[in-house]
């Protein structure tokens, strides 16, 4: 992952688990179910939203070179699997 | 939440939390994109399960007694804005 | 179903038919795959509108008299799954 | 698009069609909601077989040459933007 990338990623993940956090505790003191989910959709938002960065560095970096290299068919077997078991 | 779900769900976010920090770890170590997508989709297919588990719950008790006690307008129009924003 | 959704549905579903059809055309045409992609994302969201108008019928009458007829349990699980296979 | 993909996405299509169909049918026929919904779903899932087989063409052909071609900006551009829109 490039510095830029990584320090970005670091950051969102400990947002989330901040998150999550909040979540926990929501729970703890029987917070209105309803309300727990909303908070719940809204992290697997946030982590769709950093897969989606850190696809794109990805597609930037590795599968940029591994083509140029000609190792593309294992780069495109790989992006084929992402996008099928990300959904 | 009744006792049991609450105790599961409160299980699984530890579960989660304790799989979110070895992403952590793993992106810190500088692990191949693709095998740290890998896990944060397996995250948050832990997250859809522990939202399936409330949701059940929730429908079972609040949703229930909800329209029992003639609050069923209010209760199916938070059930189908779950089900819009959940997706 | 109601009058009211049966015809909005029935409308809908004549609209996602013509947007496939439109799709087909492209595929035989030899459109960037790009572009054919972008359509049969916005003829998936176009189902997953009808079905949200589907569901929210379902919950209004179905579920509620359901309950209200002592067939909570069996109204429950189906929407649970409903839920759980719908994403 | 490949020959053979084209062939296989065009088959495809047709099937979808006439699934679609059978479910204006149903409408029709007021079959109970949770079974008409059961398949709109699976009419969504055979469009996401048939898209993860269109991309799967795209990454072998267009992609591998735009990188060699030196249009790399744009295909990961268009990459990363399928991947954001198409869950």
């Amino acid at each position: 992952m490039l510095d830029d990338t990584k320090a970005d990623v670091l950051k969102r993940i400990n947002f989330i688990t901040g998150h999550l956090d909040g979540v926990r505790k929501m729970v703890e003191k029987d917070t209105y179910c309803v309300d727990v989910l909303k908070q719940t959709y809204a992290v697997r938002r946030a982590i769709e939203k950093m897969e989606a960065i850190m696809l794109d560095g990805h597609l930037r970096t590795c599968v940029v070179e591994g083509v140029k290299e000609g190792r593309e068919q294992e780069v495109v077997a790989e992006l084929s699997e992402l996008y099928r078991t990300g959904r």
